[in-house]
């Protein structure tokens, strides 16, 4: 509760036109991976369009828009980041021209070696309009392109030069190519709906428009769709792989399907290890709305305790929302869920989140909770403690805010005014997903990064 | 799915001040009784403001206009209703002056005699700016205020004039005065938080401002607040009451509590009463998000069929999304509802929704789950079939396009392709409420209408 | 300069329809008359509609909404108010229900008995919606309905209650009424385009749409439309008029004709006036942009003075300009107007005003005369001095603010830091209007008050 | 009439901060050079923040804006550019990092050898996200400024690649820099306020600011803030300058001064000139408001005929004003402009505008004063006639709708349905600038390009 990662991405070709059309509505089942700003590029008839700004994609999108769009390829982003009207250009696709024509790219990930290779080429020229990754990746592209006989060759040649997450998509006047780092950090996949071919992070956006998965994109591979034809390029891949465990414990929709993995019954599985490590003599089980229900669920499969609704959450708190007076955190978490005082009043209660980062929405939870007069209090957390920062994107507090790195397991619990608290074991991971054709990164709970100790040492 | 009602009301007393952020933070928790417009109306030191208008109050309401509302009384209104740009005078609360001064007046209900009384009045030289009924109420009130004592007395005499459902706030330079109809179709009740006194439509709202349930209005009392004190008036309250049983089922929140019962507990008997009536021998029970989630717990819990998650809901559908090209509902509905395939493939599935009107979403629903690879679909209504209209302000269709006025269980069953199709007896309908101190109008369900045969014939 | 009046009026009846259209066209000759809010409202098959609201008309209405609109007649407003979100209800037309089907009214003007009238009608139970003289006109015409033959017959009974300024239009469900009053305070006029006809508060709207200018409404007159044919009640006219002398001096467009006069030859003939007045031997006569502009030509023909550009005016300050920072009245100036030093440096100058009415901005704009080199600077008002209040709709400060009031000609002369200061004589007021059939109201400059004194005492 | 030109820039250095709000107020007063989109840059303590967007200035930017912005340097632009919701990334300033940090540029012209500037620089591995100039000049800056020991040094290396019309601004983290091309074909001035330092494209943007006009920038030189001084650089600068006539005979404000020359007396003077050229028995002069009034006034100055206002421009058109229904150009002119019938009737009247070029509004502007009553009708435009593009950014309509590439004079003539029609004689067009340092393009005139016909050929 309360991370974020920073995108979504989407891209389609289909010869019958209208993909603006169809990347907004996978675009609006990807609107959970960011809320701030998003964006959709077409090419129509060799020629290159773009709308992006702030807003949700249902905010930002006119049918007038879509219309004026259109175009036999799209790709689109949604985006996480902080809303500055003062630097607007960071929102994506980015759009531009090289010496092929046009050139379309997003992404989701972000690159250890960024600035590195952006001072790089700055010494040779270079300059740059946004700070985005993206746009060091397109300029990588343009530049590889003066010695490449194929945009996906340039591609190729772009991405052996990044280090770090990507999930990536581009565009050039006829062709749409698709790229997955190596260690397969953020997830992507391929589906088809009659002769249209899509690239999503993740499957509940085929889902969305009708179409069927294909198969996820691997880490390290390169797909691209020439002539309605899709083509692979696998030189880069590896067996090291290490996709985000968070996809699967937060951010992915429970929905989708990721590298072979049910996101729900990922969740599922999460709880039912929490379910064998901490064994409680309870009443009720209940999740946090929306994110820790489904562990919820799976602690009660397990322990055999009844599941029952614990909050109802107000479904219509958005980004205008106008925060208490005193700014008081209690208020404002009322104000978002509420108890269900028969589900909990004198009950002995095991409440999941998905994870306790900061602790301070906890604290009040636990607050409401007592109050609506649950006996006894058991929060589990469907993740580990976090322990420290991600390199690859997601937006984990510094170690001076981490519930975790300032207290032990028994002041957290003290603090949170609770009868037990636990977190999943970090041992448990790999047993979530039993289904994934990937290993994990798991940094965030271990201090073990994949990449660094590999590559850099 | 998919009927709506009229509206929410709020009403807060406070001699701290800041009712305007109270009744916004109490309007949010009443945002799924009206979607359409909303507004509120502050008296402040003898002064009436009001800002209201078309969109959600997360929408209308800034910083800026809250402050410069603030007040010592409010009262505030939600409302469902068609947008109509060249008509936004419908928007409420109903501001105006009379002989006492400021007069605002907010209402929940439908008055069957509305037309009559303004024709009564139209005939005495009055004019009318609005289509609402508030309005006739105010105006018989600045009538009844010519010979009545206090602002209470008229309201008092006004009543009586009326006839239909209504849950009334009145807000006059000194007084606040709440009034519910004798049947009690909507619900109102009364709070507490310290000195302030709340009147709203359902109690989630004093929860959400971490205010203390008092007790319901009864059907046909008036209270109101005089110099922070609360007064009552019981001289129209009746035995024969008929709160909307649609209250219970589908319009409330299922965390409020209303005249008595639990909402939470009333749609986890309704699951209840279904397992009972329809023991089908399915692997799970799901249910559609968010308003048959409830009931289908409860059927899961009478039957020990497993209860799980049968769908993901897109939760970022506003009232901007633009529907796919050739408006076909079908790829609507995928949109926004997504199946868990791990969830119903290959099983045989109970599906609980909270009813079922015209019968074309329900259709597309069930064709979603064969597709995920249902074995079996059983559908279930935690409503009996709906059969005729409602005079009490409840938006149900023309029996033209009721589907179970044009077709038998049997050809329902058939047009949605399922294995079994039930709904829950009307019998049943006492069975769900058992903790209720009101009686039911089920008059959509049984054409029983509760006024029209004990006053008008 | 500075001055405000409150609204202009616009109403056409069309058997052709698009009169929503025109209403636009004729409220975009009529926005100097009122910027605040607008409003038209259109009768289409029996049915009343309106839209209305803050801004400007090229900024509230659409193309869409003038479709949705349409209609065979309609009534239009342009209004200057302090906008006030939290009172939105005073934008006009005023649109109702009463005992006859529609009504739609929108007012030009004050009532001096308005206050009066509402309280008398509020002990009789009548309610308000807004502070609008329009709604106790409408109240009383509705209640004159219940004993009135007709909608003019009603419009007739109603005025005679009636004390103050108006230009009122009316309509009902099949009819267009336009009244002014006994004493023509503000201007109405009728104009035909085809078989259409039109009522306007000026000419110029009538010019805008290419319609022919028929005549003035007497003051007192009411006329109406039925089946497309003009008819007319003279009853309450009568000879002691007194139009606003103000209306030729500075709230009108200098393209209408008013009661006779051009507008434009009646300023001319007030700097033709000044010359005559105050003969100076300067080098060049300019005029403060745009309202002193066309006095200054006046006094050019007279004195045979060569007239000149003194200023340039910034075309795009709108009503969300940004003022200076320490808000210093001097810099917002000069943001706003720019002497052109070829004019005046080095030379003698008459700059002529429309008005002076604080002098805090004539002290500015002599300051940047002098800047820009002027060697002596005579300013003129084409205007008498203020010395009092307006009944009747200007919004002329109290005396207090009045610079007239609070100084002697010279200690102004000397305040304002230039050579000479002259105002227009109260006994030069009928010399600038010989065309007009109407005598004048200049009690702001002699508090000779045309109702009061006749009426009052 | 109707012809529009690229753009307006403004530039201050100001170590006491506020250079935003200076900016703002600044381009408030070239407004008239571009109403599309509009930009400010600044330079905070190193770091380059940016607002920009479409829309006027006072839409566009709002106090909160300002004060995020503040700044000790600022750049700003006004665009003039169809709107086009689908490529916003050209507005201005274009801000970007390079080896060097931050660096923003704004540019009002055209270069004609932009095209083949990017491909050179594309097929080095270059990526453009605009298609604007100013994007090519940032990029060659960048690359300048890998081989040159200062940032005015990378200017002025890049300034020598480029052909065309430039005034350019361009903001380093610590640096200041303007540059005007060597022909000078747009205007650019130096003005001081206390110790900050200005660049503007006009004179009148100095004034309203209050700040005193120092000098112009010479064709050809470079001028930069250092530190707080002023330092230039002339050595690109030739005696062979060609500044666009048009600045002086329609674009610029006539209260600029611009190279020496007023532009107000250049207009007076060109109207003098037609008095001279084409002296007519005429009763009155007239000019169409706004562009075509101070050349009337020089008409009337030299014949002696009285100079009187022939229409009244509603002042209240804006961009979103709905054109009549049937999209009829008469009806459109004549909501914008209504005429004087009291100074034509009857009369023998000469009508000045500033050009022709396509004839269609001159067409109803002579029918209205016929309608008007217009005895004689004589059409004079104080800029020749139109026979050949621009290809310095001005933006002229191709020969096939240019009224005077099509016809004779006798046929425009009769095409407009007027008595006489004269243009100015493209000799006098020396005579009406007689304090010009610069010599003129008049290339749209006459063919007679300057730049190519020397360096090209």
């Amino acid at each position: 509760m309360g991370l974020n990662e920073e995108c979504g991405v989407f891209a389609i070709y289909d010869s019958n036109g209208n993909c603006a059309r169809s990347t907004y509505y996978g675009l609006y089942a990807l609107q959970h991976r960011g809320q701030e700003d998003c964006g959709i590029a077409t090419i129509n008839n060799l020629e290159l369009s773009c709308h992006k700004g702030t807003g949700l994609v249902g905010e930002r999108f006119s049918e007038h828009i879509l219309t004026e769009l259109n175009g036999t390829m799209a790709i689109g982003h949604v985006r996480y980041g902080s809303a500055n009207s003062l630097h607007l250009e960071n929102a994506q696709p980015l759009t531009l021209t090289y010496i092929k024509g046009s050139l379309a790219v997003a992404h989701n990930g972000k690159l250890i070696n960024s600035a590195e290779l952006k001072r790089e080429y700055e010494y040779k020229g270079a300059v740059f309009h946004t700070t985005t990754d993206s746009e060091v990746i397109a300029y990588i592209i343009a530049q590889a392109r003066l010695h490449s006989g194929s945009a996906e060759a340039a591609v190729n040649q772009a991405v052996k030069r990044l280090k770090g997450a990507y999930s990536l998509v581009v565009m050039s006047s006829r062709k749409l190519i698709a790229a997955r780092d190596p260690w397969g950090f953020r997830p992507m996949c391929i589906g088809r709906k009659g002769d249209a071919i899509i690239f999503a992070s993740e499957s509940c956006a085929l889902d969305s428009i009708e179409a069927t998965f294909v198969r996820d994109i691997d880490p390290g591979e390169i797909v691209w769709v020439e002539n309605g034809q899709l083509f692979s390029n696998r030189e880069n891949c590896t067996n090291d792989t290490s996709l985000c465990i968070f996809e699967l414990l937060y951010f992915a929709r429970p929905d989708s399907v990721i590298d072979g993995q049910s996101v729900y019954d990922a969740r599922i599985n999460a709880g039912k290890c929490l379910a064998k490590d901490y064994p409680i003599n309870a009443d009720v089980v209940i999740g946090v709305p929306d994110s820790g229900l489904v562990a919820a669920k799976g602690y009660s499969i397990e322990s055999g305790i009844p599941y029952n609704d614990g909050f109802i959450k107000n479904r219509y708190i958005g980004r205008t929302f106008i925060k208490p007076a005193q700014s008081t955190r209690e208020e404002e978490v009322k104000i978002k869920l509420n108890p269900l005082r028969a589900t909990v009043n004198g009950k002995s209660v095991v409440m999941i989140d998905d994870s306790i980062v900061r602790g301070t929405t906890m604290i009040q939870i636990a607050r409401l909770l007592r109050e609506a007069g649950a006996k006894e209090i058991h929060v589990l957390s469907s993740a580990p403690k976090f322990i420290s920062q991600c390199f690859f994107g997601t937006d984990i507090p510094t170690k001076d805010n981490l519930f975790a790195c300032n207290y032990t397991t028994e002041e957290m619990r003290s603090i949170l005014g609770v009868d037990s608290l636990g977190f999943l074991n970090t041992k448990s991971l790999a047993a979530i997903a039993p289904d994934s054709k990937c290993s994990f990164c798991d940094a965030c709970f271990t201090e073990n990064y994949p990449m660094l100790h590999s590559n850099e040492t």
